[in-house]
Order: structure tokens, then C-alpha cells, then sequence
């Protein structure tokens, strides 16, 4: 029953041209996670364009779908111009989503399509579940790396670093704790943080502390002006954030590391996904 | 010059029925982020094939793809039989990889053309780069965020408890930690979690250090037989992890939330994503 909303050709609805805001719903039948990061992925691709966006997820019945509807038509009268991306598996509720006059990107279905003539089989009927438990022993390892990684954020505890898959190394600001996060919680891998200090520096060997396990450090830098501003947010106006500070530590830092054959990244350009990919291909810790 | 790569149709290299597991390649200009994530989202769909999965990113040229396609190649020649999920947007790289007898799936192209029509515009011909820095204000709020949830993990803190998005409360074990990181790293949201130990059951209300913020409060619960097994491992043999004292937690703490009236959920059978999803659904803090 979708008889109260209007039918109109799809393209009736196109807004060519139109430079305002649009509206963007990310409709899934589960957390919303895969078609957040694919619709913003093609999202990124019209950087012109002004976006809304708006998750909503666990829609997995035909009710909810209409539910939705409703309530874009709603959004369409108060004036926005809606687009859907879905990751919804249910042909029934694609239908609903489909027969409506909003623009639908279904970010599976054709895929699933081409991926069913590549494996010679029929894909599951069941909803997808993606971000759910799913292979419960790689869920649990997860769960076991973010505890890891803050029991060793910032050199708290020397624990188990035989066990770390690789240690991170750099002056305090250089973006150690969050690329630490992101590499635990993404892939699961075990990940210890140490930073360097001045005390450091006076020997041209690594630290004691981590020094057994060279092969596993990779280091951090950034430029002396990022890490000052930085620094400054935290405690402004210290020696601690003076560029003269940054410069140095930043120097005697890489001086290491080359030292060492420690392998490092400037990370003043570089997101934590970033760096996290350039860490797992350089000490081919990625599956 | 892939002149040295054999050319045959792509039907040829089917393993129609073949029940060996499937090498995949995830092959991105970028990260490999979104490529690994619409992936295994689409594997998931193909419970009854195992996968050994393989992420490539930063593949931005024609010569990388034609070094992945000789690696590919080797791979075959040692009895594998590699599929191809690729997020590459320059077409000459896409060609390399296509022109290739790899089966090929291109995870962003058809949806971009999609995008396109519904947005009456033209896609920017710069390389994917979602997973980038991207927004900056964005970014750096998602790195503060990661900063506040360690400061605030485990009630270590309560300096700035009035600027928390969410204070997550339960008892110990219940999955607080890797759901702040979450919500902090993936959203951005500034998360601040309270364990509920004995000290706060006398009572009828919230803890003291919570109870001003009882509108930013959510709880987590789980089964007893969950929570004794978790508890196991950490302390085994101990009354902290006994099932009585598992139970009788749990019981305390569901009676908490309701006479408080926060919302509250059953993290035994949900991933931190999606005990992130419902999270901010409830709390209404889901863009």
C-alpha cells in the first residue's frame, strides 16, 4: 500500500542544477555503518554539491519502509530534495523504496548480482549483517585490542609487549592514541603506544623499554608548525608548545628512527585511516 | 602493456560449483576503507564460501595495477582463483584492472553514474580520498572526541562530564569501553561511561556524579551467564565473576534504568556497531 504518495517518473524529481542543499538518507537494514561509508565515499565525489545527511537504520519491514517514506514526503514539502542510498537486502522492502518517487541508489543489489555469476552460487536470503557479531572469534579479538590499546596508551603499562603487533612511537601530539584506536577497533590487532620524551633522546639507541622490540616500532612525525599549534591547544604559551621545542624534539625524533631503521610517517597530512593503512602495509600486518 | 597478462573471457576463469575458498583482492587508490567494508559486507551474503581476503590500497597508477595483476597471476599459477573488489576511480587504472581475466567487481562506478544523474551534475575527476582528512573541523572533532573518551573512560574523570554527547552506565564487563571508542572515533561524539559498582545500588537514584546529567545517560545490560564468562576471564574463580554476583548486578542495575527512566540495552548478542546504531537512535544523536 504506497497509494498516498504520489507516482511520478523518477527523472520528474531530478533537480538539475539546483545549487541548494540535498537531502541524504542512508537507509539500511542494519546499523547503517556500510551504506555510510559507501554513500559518503560517492558523496566526497561532488565536492559542489552541499549534503544533509541523515542514518536510518534497522529498517527492515514494509511498514518501516513506508514509515520513511512518509516521512521524506514530509521533507519534500518543507522544501528539501531527498535522496536515498540503501543497503536494504528485502525485496519486499527495496520494492516499497523503489516504488516511491524519491531517488533510490540500492548500493547491494547489483553487486550481489554480479558477485552470485563470479561465485557460481545464490546469495543468503537472510538480512544482511555485516556490522553485527558475525565471526564471533575475529568480534571478540576486537573487543580484546581496544582493552590492549588502552592499557598500553601512552606507555601506561609494559605488559604483554612481546605480544603487541606493532608499537607506535613519536613525541607526545604526533597522533599516536587515535591511529592506536582505529588499528584496535577496525582490525583487531594488539597496538602499544610510546612516547618519546627528552629523556630520550640524549642515547642514539631506542628506549629501553622498547628496544627488544625494534622490528616492531613504527614512528610518527609531523611538521614543527602543526605540532605546535597542536601543542599549544593543550597547554598555550609553554616551552612544551614553542616551535623551537617542536622542532627539536620532531628532529631528534626522525634522527632516531633513521638511526634505527624504524620505518615512520609524517602524519600532518594524513587521517588515521590513513596512517593506519600505511602502518599495516609497511609492517604487512593487513590480511 | 598488459601484453604479458593471457586474455581470456572473464566466464572462463568462473569456478562455478568450485567449493575451494575464493581469494579476494580489495584494491584501492586510497585507504582500502570503503572498499573492505562494501566488500565484506557483500561476502557476508555467501555464508557457505570462506574467503581469504586481501586489501591492496593506495594503488593510484597503471604501472601498481600491473604489478597487482602479476602478483594476481603468481597467485593463480599456485591453484588460486582471485576475485577483484576494486574502489579505483581513475578509468586508465579501472581499464588495466578490467582488460585483466580477473573477475572484476567496481564497487563505485555504476553508483557514481547513478549519483550523477539524480544530482544533474558531474562527478570531480580527483581521486577518492573519503577516508582522507577530508573536512578538517570534522576530522579534528573525531580526534578531541578519541581524546575525551580516554580521559573519561572508566569514570577516570569527571572534568567536563556537562559537554558529554552520552554517559554510558553499567555494570563492569557490560562492553562500555569499546562502544565509547566507537561512537568517539567512527561519529565524533564526545562519550563519557560510569561503572556501576555496589557502592551505587543502596540508593534508589543515579550516582551522584551522573545524576545531574540522567538525560545523557545510557545503560547496558547483558545476561548473567555472559557476563560470569567475561568476568572469567579477567578474574577467574573470583566473586566478582560468580554468576550470583553477575545476576544479582544485573538485576540491580535494570531496576537503576527503569526507575530513572534511562534507556538501556542487551549487549549479549550486539556488536559495538550496533549498540553505536541503537545508541544514537535513542538518544536522537545520529546525524
Amino acid at each position: 500500500m504506497t497509494a498516498e504518495l504520489p507516482k511520478t517518473p523518477p527523472t520528474a524529481t531530478l533537480a538539475s542544477g539546483d545549487a541548494a542543499t540535498r537531502s541524504v538518507y542512508f537507509v539500511s537494514d542494519s546499523t547503517g555503518i556500510t551504506a555510510e561509508t559507501l554513500g559518503n565515499a560517492l558523496l566526497a565525489n561532488f565536492p559542489g554539491t552541499r549534503f544533509r545527511r541523515q542514518t536510518v537504520p534497522f529498517v527492515s519491514t514494509v511498514s518501516g519502509a513506508k514509515k520513511i517514506l512518509t516521512s521524506l514526503t514530509r521533507s519534500r514539502e518543507a522544501g528539501e530534495n531527498p535522496l536515498i542510498f540503501t543497503t536494504v537486502k528485502s525485496a519486499d522492502v527495496l520494492a516499497v523504496l523503489h516504488a516511491s518517487d524519491f531517488e533510490t541508489i540500492d548500493l547491494l543489489g547489483g553487486h550481489l548480482r554480479e558477485l552470485e555469476l563470479a561465485l557460481g552460487t545464490t546469495a543468503s536470503v537472510q538480512p544482511g549483517s555485516f556490522h553485527g557479531l558475525g565471526d564471533a572469534e575475529r568480534y571478540f579479538a576486537r573487543m580484546r585490542a581496544v582493552e590492549y590499546a588502552i592499557e598500553h596508551d601512552d606507555a601506561q603499562s609494559f605488559r604483554a609487549l612481546d605480544q603487541a603487533d606493532v608499537i607506535i612511537i613519536a613525541p607526545s601530539r604526533c597522533g599516536k592514541t587515535p591511529t592506536t584506536m582505529y588499528l584496535a577497533l577496525q582490525y583487531g590487532l594488539l597496538v602499544a603506544n610510546y612516547p618519546l620524551t627528552d629523556d630520550d633522546f640524549p642515547t642514539e639507541a631506542l628506549p629501553p623499554t622498547v628496544a627488544p622490540y625494534a622490528k616492531k616500532c613504527f614512528g610518527l612525525t609531523t611538521t614543527p608548525l602543526r605540532l605546535s599549534q597542536v601543542r599549544h591547544e593543550r597547554r598555550p604559551d609553554s616551552v612544551y608548545a614553542s616551535l623551537a621545542q617542536c622542532t627539536l624534539e620532531l628532529r631528534r625524533a626522525e634522527d632516531l628512527y633513521r638511526r634505527n631503521r624504524v620505518p615512520f610517517l609524517n602524519s600532518s597530512t594524513k587521517s588515521v585511516e590513513e596512517m593506519s593503512a600505511v602502518i599495516m602495509q609497511s609492517m604487512r600486518l593487513r590480511a
